[in-house]
């Protein structure tokens, strides 16, 4: 049975997902979190309402908003990364609450050409991280969303 | 830069995908296919649309309508299947035209939690497949895309 959201109810992050990411910004739909792996420029798209595991489970309103946010983000992201592909995941196996992997993939990575797995991060260095999210949150705002 | 379809230039299936897979069938945007993988009920839908690779390439229109039949396909599958979980992915890492994958997951399947790897089909018996197959058609009428 589809899980919707009930107007009012509070969107709550997963204590999972915040375990293993940090905030980038806040789309219309969409909180955008920076997972802290240096293998992979990956960014994690988690729509703002509540009780949502499926893609399906969003309005179809909002499963529009959330497609716009996943393209202008993947584009800004390969352009700030020079990326040879972007990886658009929605897997949701491990950790329920519905969120969207957004990866910059490079032909020369460690898990080229298979889909990233996780489970073994390698953390940015402090200086590295902070950059990045500067960059990121710069990226965001110009994408006028 | 990102590949724009000309208007008017035919859509031409990657054969690697081709390989893989069989015709479901058409829906307003994408083609259905079925990988031939009985570890996981397994669709891919492809833009019907040359010269795409990733999800920015397709215009705003199509990437609504993209997501509109990814949300309709996942939920008929997932009800079809009594699967515990969608997974949408959007990769093509090895085969760059643009294909979006609808697996089926089981919290029973040989790979669970991870995301699905490729690379050691198990294939369907032929009447396993078509009996599959029929049952894809019939629910895939029933969407009215």
């Amino acid at each position: 049975m589809a899980m919707r959201s009930t107007e009012g109810e509070a969107f709550v992050m997963s204590a999972r997902l915040m375990a293993i990411s940090e905030l980038v910004a806040d789309l219309p739909l969409s909180r955008v979190m920076l997972a802290n792996d240096a293998r992979f420029p990956w960014l994690m798209l988690i729509p703002r309402r509540a009780n949502m595991e499926e893609l399906f489970d969003l309005s179809a309103a909002e499963q529009g908003m959330l497609m716009r946010e996943i393209t202008a983000v993947s584009r800004m992201l390969k352009e700030l990364t020079k990326a040879d592909k972007i990886n658009v995941e929605a897997i949701g196996n491990a950790t329920p609450q519905l969120h969207v992997h957004v990866v910059a993939r490079y032909k020369t990575d460690s898990q080229w050409p298979m889909g990233v797995q996780w489970g073994d991060p390698q953390p940015y260095t402090e200086e590295k991280r902070q950059s990045f999210l500067s960059e990121l949150r710069a990226g965001l705002r110009k994408l006028g969303l």
